[in-house]
C-alpha cells in the first residue's frame, strides 16, 4: 500500500466502507488460489475443466503455426504436429528450438557462449540432465548460480529452462584420461545414452522444431550457430568439433581435430561388424579398433566454404542439429549395441534406420574445452 | 455484477469514488494478462524471468514426491527424476499413469470402459493420436464429442487430455480384413509405431510414473485394470486380449483369444530369425511363418490365478502396462525391423536390451471389440 495513488482516499474509504475494498481483493485471492496453487502430486482435489474446441483452422494454410492450447484450467491440448515446420529460415518462421545439454562439469565459457548466440532466446529452451553424483552437484550449484546471474541482470531470456537429475547411478569418475579409455567406453556412453534419452523424451514439447544437441565442453561456436545449422534443413547435421591449444614449440595457438565420432562407413568398418559377437561394439577413434572409416574432423578445409555438406553414417554429440520430428518417431540413443553401435553413433544409424538422412559440415567448427 | 453482494453500497460507492474500484479491477486484469495470455508462437516479446531456488529439499527422504514448479513466470523447472517411484500400491503412492490410445476409429464402449476406471481420475493423463485421413476426422469428431458431453454432466475429472494428429501420411484403409492382411502388416505396423512413438514421446511428462498403453478397440476390462497391472511392480506387463462372440451354433456368447503378439520365443522363432534378410520381419499369429513360439492367448486358464505371471519376449500392444522410465531410457517402437521385429513386439525386444523384464497375465483378460 505504499502506492502513491492508495494515500489518502483509499485508505480513508476502507475504514467507511471496508466491503469495497475486501470484495475486490477477495476476487484477486480466489483466482490466484484457483490457478496458482503449485501442482501438487498428493492433492486429492479434482478440478473442473474447461473444454474449448480449437480444432477449427486446422485446415487453414499458415502451416508455421501451431495450436495449441496449454493453459491452467484447460486440460484438453490439441496438437497439430503437421503445423510444425522445419525451414532453411527457421529465425524468421520463429520456429522453436530445443538446446540439450548432458552436463557433469560447468564450464564458464560453455554457459557465455550460449548466451551469446543470436537466435531469439525466447524461441529456445534449455535443458540439461546432471549425474546424481558429487560431480552432478558441484555443477548444479555452478549453473543455477550463474542462471541466477544472468536473471539478476535481466539477460535470462529464455523461454523454459528444464534441469533434470538423472534417475540412474552415474560414473563417478569422468576425468580426461578415464573418459577415453576404451575399457570403459562401453559403459560410460552407454550410461550417457541413457541420460541423453530421459533429456529428450523428458523435455521434448510439441511446439519444438528443432533439437540442438549441445556437449557441456563446447566454449565457442559462432554466435549464428542455430540459424547456420538450420539453414541446410538437414535431418541430423553435425559440426565439426575442434580444439585449440597452445603449440608448446611455436607458442603460438593452433587448431586440431578433436571430435572422431562424426564419420563414413567403411568397408573395413562393416567387415570388423561382420565378424563381431551380437554385443560387441565399435567404438571409433582407436587405434586397437582400426576401421579405416573416412573421418569428418580430417575433411576440414581451412580455404574450404563453410556449407560444405558431406553425408554421415555415425555422429559425435559435441554440436549436432536434429529435426524435432526425427525424435518422435523414435530415434534415440542406444545404450546397448545397435548395428555394434552405441549413443551418438548408435543415434545415427536409428535415424537412417527411420528414413532419414545424416550430413556433417566438415568446415564449420565449433570448439570444445581444452582441461 | 449479478451477485446480490455487489447491489447497493458497491454500486453507489463506484459512483462516488470511481477510483476504489477501478485500481482493484485494474490489478485483476494486469495479473490476468501477464499470467494468463496465450503462448503464441509468433510472439516477440521477451517475457523477463523469476528464478525461485526449489532444490532444497532434494535429499529429504520423501521419495514419493516430485519436485515440480512449472508455473507461469516461472520457466525454470527441476525435476528429479530419482523421487518418482514405481510401486505396487500405485494408487495410494498417489502415481500418476499416462493413459495411451492410438485411436482411428471411436469405439463408445472403449470410452465408456476407460471413464469406469477407478484409479482416481486426476492422476490420469489420457493422450490420443489420429491418423490424417478420414477415418480420423470421423473419429476426432465422435471423441471431441464424447469429452464435451461428460464434461457438460461434470464427469470429466482426467488430470489432462492430450490429442495429437500424426504428422505423417496414414494408411487410408483400416478395415478388419485390410488391417490383417500379412502383406500390409509390415507397412501398417511401421506406420503404428510412429505414432506411438510421437505420442509418448510428446505427451510424456516428468511426473508419469506409468504408461498404460491402451488399444482403442479395447471395450471391455475390469474397472480396476491399472490397480490390477501396477501391483505386479514390473517393468512392461500385458494383459491377455480375448474378444467376445456369439457362437452360432449355441447361440450363446463365449470368448475367443485375439491378440497373438503376446509370445515366448521359440527355437524355430529363433532359426527363422538367423537366416532371414536383414530387413525381414517375423509377425506374429500367421500361419505362413510358422514359429511354434509358446502364445500367451492359448495360457488362459478359466480356472486359474488371475495373478498368474509369465516372461514374455513379444508384447501386443492391446492393453499393456509400462514403467514410464522404461520409455525415458529410450524403448520406442521400431518402424524397421529391430531384431526382424517391429512395433510392439519389437518394442518388447527394446525393453530387454535396455535390461528390463517383460512380463504378461495369461489369466487375467480384458476384451476386443467385435468388428
Amino acid at each position: 500500500m505504499a502506492l502513491p495513488i492508495f494515500k489518502s482516499p483509499f485508505i480513508r474509504n476502507i475504514r467507511r466502507r471496508p466491503l469495497s475494498v475486501i470484495v475486490p481483493i477477495s476476487v484477486i485471492l480466489v483466482i490466484y488460489y484457483l490457478f496458482f496453487s503449485a501442482p501438487s502430486v498428493s492433492t486429492k482435489t479434482t478440478p473442473k475443466y474447461n473444454y474449448n474446441k480449437i480444432s477449427k483452422g486446422w485446415f487453414a494454410k499458415n502451416r508455421d503455426s501451431v495450436i495449441l492450447q496449454n493453459l491452467p484450467k484447460n486440460h484438453i491440448s490439441h496438437y497439430d504436429l503437421n503445423k510444425l515446420t522445419n525451414s532453411p529460415d527457421a529465425l524468421a518462421q520463429q520456429e522453436e528450438v530445443l538446446l540439450l545439454t548432458p552436463m557433469s562439469k560447468f564450464v564458464p565459457e560453455y554457459w557465455n557462449n550460449i548466451n551469446a548466440l543470436t537466435y531469439d532466446h525466447s524461441l529456445i529452451t534449455l535443458g540439461f540432465i546432471l549425474p546424481r553424483n558429487t560431480d552432478g552437484e558441484v555443477a548444479l550449484k555452478a549453473l543455477e548460480s550463474s542462471i541466477k546471474d544472468l536473471q539478476s541482470k535481466n539477460k535470462l531470456n529464455y523461454k523454459k529452462i528444464v534441469i533434470l537429475r538423472q534417475d540412474s547411478n552415474s560414473l563417478e569418475s569422468q576425468k580426461e584420461q578415464d573418459r577415453h579409455a576404451l575399457s570403459v567406453q562401453k559403459e560410460r556412453r552407454g550410461m550417457m545414452a541413457l541420460a541423453r534419452n530421459s533429456l529428450v523424451f523428458t523435455a521434448l514439447s510439441p511446439d519444438h522444431s528443432w533439437v540442438l544437441w549441445l556437449d557441456a565442453d563446447i566454449v565457442e561456436t559462432p554466435p549464428t550457430l542455430i540459424q547456420d545449422l538450420t539453414i541446410h534443413n538437414k535431418p541430423v547435421l553435425s559440426a565439426n568439433v575442434y580444439q585449440k591449444f597452445i603449440n608448446k614449440e611455436t607458442n603460438q595457438e593452433e587448431i586440431r581435430p578433436y571430435d572422431f565420432n562424426n564419420w563414413v562407413e567403411s568397408d573395413e568398418g562393416l567387415a570388423i561388424a561382420a565378424n563381431m559377437a551380437d554385443d560387441e561394439i565399435i567404438v571409433e577413434g582407436y587405434s586397437q579398433i582400426a576401421t579405416y572409416r573416412p573421418l569428418m574432423a580430417h575433411f576440414y578445409d581451412p580455404n574450404g566454404d563453410v556449407s560444405t555438406e558431406m553425408p554421415l553414417d555415425g555422429v559425435g554429440g559435441g554440436a549436432v542439429l536434429v529435426k524435432a520430428d526425427v525424435h518422435r518417431d523414435g530415434a534415440m540413443f542406444p545404450s546397448f549395441p545397435f548395428y555394434h553401435l552405441i549413443e551418438t553413433e548408435g543415434f545415427a544409424k536409428m535415424a537412417k534406420r527411420l528414413g532419414y538422412e545424416v550430413f556433417g559440415l566438415p568446415n564449420y567448427l565449433v570448439y570444445h574445452y581444452n582441461e
